[in-house]
């Protein structure tokens, strides 16, 4: 396995060719079907004109899980219209799972089958599951890092190195509140049509839905997204 | 699914239904087969008497995984000969996996078939991936989270939350470090003959090979494991 480093000695970034060639793939499938829509993804130049319909790509989220041989890494799609995310899919191969959310339908399939899925409506930060991917991930200034503290330390049990994958378990039930920053468009583009429609709420760090900053906050309630956004606001 | 909490409010730790079953039904199937073997295990009193042979049975390690409903939570098993552990096995039901390791001969067991497994023979850090289940969990004097604090600086990529998987991960070669404390007999037994038979290193922080303490270090080779020991001494 060729591991590149895309952003030199400071940060380790992994691309994988899998990584590129599986978003190849994609790209190739879509253009065939859907030769008017656009595409946005992590490996290429985006492809977008006038479409009204755009495709957001990343082949390979969780690529430091993926080369440490653990099995939560996922694909990550999702669909915009006009601009608006609509559909949202996160697939994780190795676990063949697959979880789809877009109005108020959420479904994981596996083995064939499809289940609908429901967030756990949990609303009390004391009793939340809480996942971030790594608790070292978050800005320098420190304000992050201390609203994440007080998070953790109002927890109930905190879990970590799971990338979108724990957006999908938050979308099934398991895991009640993720809490995240730096994500990118094709990070978070699926996670707000899958949560939502799996009766979760999905916003940023201050209260808003707009999740352009990539600091986002996922909840299986609006109260409990709303406690969460109260404490990490704390100064 | 019922999760009780074992310490009162001031530590977490989840003990559910499915533990206590499994852990009898481990006890249940040595018992008919062994009936002078002892047996030590997280959920019920120790049976030893004389026994030259004692099982140490973890059911599920990873319980705060297990309640998230993700899939990386294992049951431990390790077979000690005149109080030395012999053999090591670590089983990732979810995701059918299962590891095992004794004298120099480790294998993984997956869909019925086998393959010998062998660590990544990486053996500097700057090229290792890391391992830790929580940064939080570390002694609360400081020095244990500073000691890993340098290491995670010095490795190329670190993970979190995978307990007893990571060090089945480094027998099998895709993760070169793991590095953790107070781990109890029933974690850490299984840990030193599935990594050794996999030509890995497994000792303690100080470099002994006594794991009494439950800090541990394993490391997909000796130079690895040095370099690791001596970076977690630096005062």
């Amino acid at each position: 396995m060729d591991v590149e480093n895309k952003s030199g000695h400071a940060l380790f970034d992994p691309v994988t060719e899998a990584d590129r060639a599986a978003e190849q793939a994609m790209r190739a499938f879509i253009g065939e079907r859907f030769h008017d829509h656009g595409i946005i993804g992590e490996e290429y130049p985006d492809k977008l004109g006038t479409a009204r319909h755009i495709w957001s790509l990343d082949p390979i989220d969780g690529t430091r899980s993926f080369i440490c041989g653990l099995p939560n890494w996922t694909t990550l799609i999702a669909l915009l219209e006009d601009g608006d995310p609509v559909l949202g899919l996160v697939d994780a191969p190795v676990l063949d799972e697959i979880y789809v959310g877009s109005g108020n339908e959420a479904w994981m399939v596996r083995s064939g089958g499809q289940v609908a899925i429901r967030t756990s409506q949990c609303c009390a930060l004391s009793e939340a599951r809480l996942s971030t991917t790594d608790p070292f991930l978050f800005g320098d200034d420190g304000h992050e890092s201390c609203g994440f503290e007080r998070l953790r330390r109002a927890a109930r049990v905190t879990r970590y190195g799971h990338d979108a994958y724990a957006y999908a378990r938050l979308a099934a039930g398991t895991i009640d509140l993720v809490v995240e920053s730096g994500l990118k468009p094709h990070d978070y583009n699926p996670l707000g049509p899958l949560v939502r429609a799996a009766g979760g709420q999905v916003g940023n760090w201050s209260g808003g839905t707009d999740l352009a900053s990539g600091a986002i906050v996922a909840a299986a309630s609006r109260e409990l997204y709303d406690a969460a956004v109260e404490l990490l606001a704390v100064e």
